[in-house]
């Protein structure tokens, strides 16, 4: 079935018709996308989601945490068991358009393919519910943490904690969803498999010209939300040696956590992207600043080395400027490795098809890796342009789109199948082509 | 006449219920008040000003960037002489009740005073005319630069670049001036004289127990804005040597200018009390931040030399940040002198009123620097308590309230009448008591 060209080219056409609708909603100027979670864009594409789903039969569930669900029946396999694809439609400010909303669209359309193969014998399903799951907020630009749909659905996040997050206006997540329209109370099945399609946001595969990653692993990060207090007062009389100045000592933070990174010994990435400060005057000196900062590594003890060296920089910094720095809040995330069972079926496909592809790792966080802590999940990768991404530069080819969909549908035919092999290892992390 | 303590009493008890007034509008809950420049609650402040002009049969005029001014006829004197007193009522935000509201308020009641004088008999003025000036966006919170009212008044800033000036949200100065109705068109005579009382925003007269200060110099300052630009990517899998983290380079640049002003030979201070960063989400890499930076010293030289220390380390930052950084825009403010004669005027009237005094120079830039490139202008300063300033804490007690106003009321009745004592020289900086 899946090497029937005529079919696979209705399927391209209409994988990039969709994709192409979503890169509509919620465009800006510079090429980009801000579709920030709760949005009214972000609602706008979340209708269109809905539209399709209704006009495709799927079954419509949105849950608490307005995670939206599309399921459709098989009309085969055991009626128990649900088979979940699916990403995100959120953006970044100013973000891409693949971002996400590539990996919901692959879901929705392979879902179509795969029910279609059901209908004609050529698959064989042990799930007969095949899910397209859109996660709520996994960007974390507008709501922090990221991943608060897909942690909620799995309980790593209590729901009342995640609802009541609110953005930078002070809006809640909660206040947000019901203004589009999207808190929903629906009772969601447990997933059996997950499998996410996603952007690289890294140039591996461009440089190696592989069309398909699967990623065995996902780094481990530790993400530090800093609070610092100083005093408000006139930038022009007040002596420097009476200053509090917060942007001062946010500032040395910032250099700081850069420093560490390029010290370890280990692979260590180390970011600020935003700064909050009050009250942001010209003519005022800075009495509150937050910071968000974040490392990130595959080795947990490079992890733990840095926010020694990142805490033992405070005392320093507070006795200098004369602020107060605290940590407002701190969250770990583990080095995550994806379901073997799957990976292994995945390579036994592909290489079967002779579809070339790439063992990876992913350094972003992704809901697959929330969901890998309730289901066996599997992560595929397609190629960025110049590994670039959250940027209106983020680009995926056609090319590389439709090679990345073919890829899906060969491995949610064999894992949805009743003939995967369990048997099956993965392999030792080498292109195999 | 002002040693007549009945009506001093009813002018004092008149000024602090007129001050207490401008103190409720736009009050936060920190105790401090919000009302930047042209904002809905300046709008009330200046509604209640022109109330309070109009019952007072002042007649109010309001100029093409909003200043306003109430004109009051003293009946004597020289028809085309206008002595002009006032200050501002716009604030930073969570800023403090003293700066600017005290000055306006004193200036309006001092008018009062001085009338009545006239009318007694008891001052002989050469000006027929007693102007109080209310500045437009003395504060530069909302709107850069700040003294931009009285920049345009005096000619040194053109209107239709004022007005074209914006907020953080892109609003310009003329739409939200004219959103609360004050985008006049009145010509507005020119001053003789300027006089502003306002709050000293340093620590020197509490320290020394005086309660007036003769203001005799202001520091020159460098207003720097930087623009710095990287690329937009993902925090994670970007790796670390392809990075162009705008926050990053605006960090180095914040420590540097502090780093420029410990170094210094000379007493110079540096401060950046704004920085927007875009897109300002914990996930991405900033790349577009802009940042206020300003040197302040009463050495010429120094600032000169602070500049060019902070040019040279542009290179360096660019090249460890892989950013563009870009002075966008640079303000340079000279030393200024207030005017001798005026200064020498108000020794001697206080001296014989036994008002101690303190020479001084200030830092903090105010209307009337501006005001001294068109005429003679004085400026007196009243306690700060701890030297606090754009700050909820910012305070200044009744007793210091009302003794300021009454040096006021000596300088400028000796200021304002034809007795000025022509010949006298400014002493030597020193408390006279």
């Amino acid at each position: 079935m899946l090497d029937d060209a005529p079919f696979n080219h209705t399927a391209h056409a209409t994988l990039l018709d969709l994709f192409s609708e979503f890169g509509k909603i919620g465009a800006v100027q510079s090429g980009g996308i801000s579709r920030l979670a709760a949005s009214p864009e972000d609602g706008l594409a979340r209708d269109s989601l809905c539209d399709w789903f209704r006009h495709h039969d799927f079954e419509i569930l949105v849950d608490e945490i307005g995670n939206i669900f599309g399921v459709l029946d098989l009309a085969l396999g055991d009626p128990t068991q649900h088979f979940f694809c699916g990403s995100h439609l959120d953006s970044q400010p100013d973000g891409g358009k693949f971002d996400g909303a590539l990996g919901v669209v692959c879901a929705c359309v392979c879902g179509l393919v795969i029910k279609d193969a059901v209908a004609k014998g050529e698959i064989d399903p042990f799930y007969r519910y095949y899910v397209v799951a859109c996660w709520t907020g996994e960007e974390g630009a507008r709501f922090q943490p990221s991943l608060i749909g897909s942690s909620v659905f799995v309980g790593l996040m209590p729901l009342e904690i995640a609802l009541a997050r609110q953005d930078h206006e002070g809006v809640s997540l909660r206040h947000a969803l019901s203004q589009i329209d999207y808190l929903g109370t629906a009772q969601v099945p447990a997933p059996g498999h997950y499998l996410e399609v996603h952007i690289e946001q890294g140039a591996k595969l461009e440089t190696a010209n592989i069309p398909i990653g699967i990623v065995s692993s996902c780094w481990g990060a530790k993400k530090i939300l800093m609070e610092v207090s100083g005093r408000p007062d006139h930038t022009g009389p007040t002596p420097m040696e009476d200053r509090q100045d917060a942007l001062l000592a946010a500032s040395h933070l910032v250099v700081q956590a850069n420093e560490i990174s390029h010290h370890s010994t280990s692979t260590l990435y180390s970011s600020v992207g935003r700064i909050d400060v009050s009250p942001n005057s010209p003519n005022t000196i800075a009495d509150k600043v937050q910071l968000w900062i974040e490392f990130r590594s595959n080795d947990g003890e490079a992890l733990l080395e840095a926010e020694h060296q990142f805490r033992h920089s405070f005392d320093g910094i507070a006795k200098s400027t004369g602020c107060e720095l605290r940590v407002a809040s701190s969250e770990d995330r583990a080095v995550v490795e994806f379901d073997k069972h799957g990976i292994a079926n995945v390579e036994d496909v592909l290489s079967k098809s002779n579809i070339p592809y790439l063992h990876m790792t992913t350094i972003a966080g992704h809901d697959a890796i929330r969901l890998q802590s309730v289901c066996p999940s599997t992560l595929l990768f397609v190629p960025s342009r110049n590994g670039i991404s959250h940027s209106p530069d983020e680009f995926t080819s056609d090319d590389d789109i439709t090679a990345g969909f073919d890829a899906m549908l060969h491995a949610v035919s064999r894992l949805i199948s009743a003939v995967a092999c369990d048997d099956l290892q993965p392999s030792s992390c080498e292109t195999k082509n």
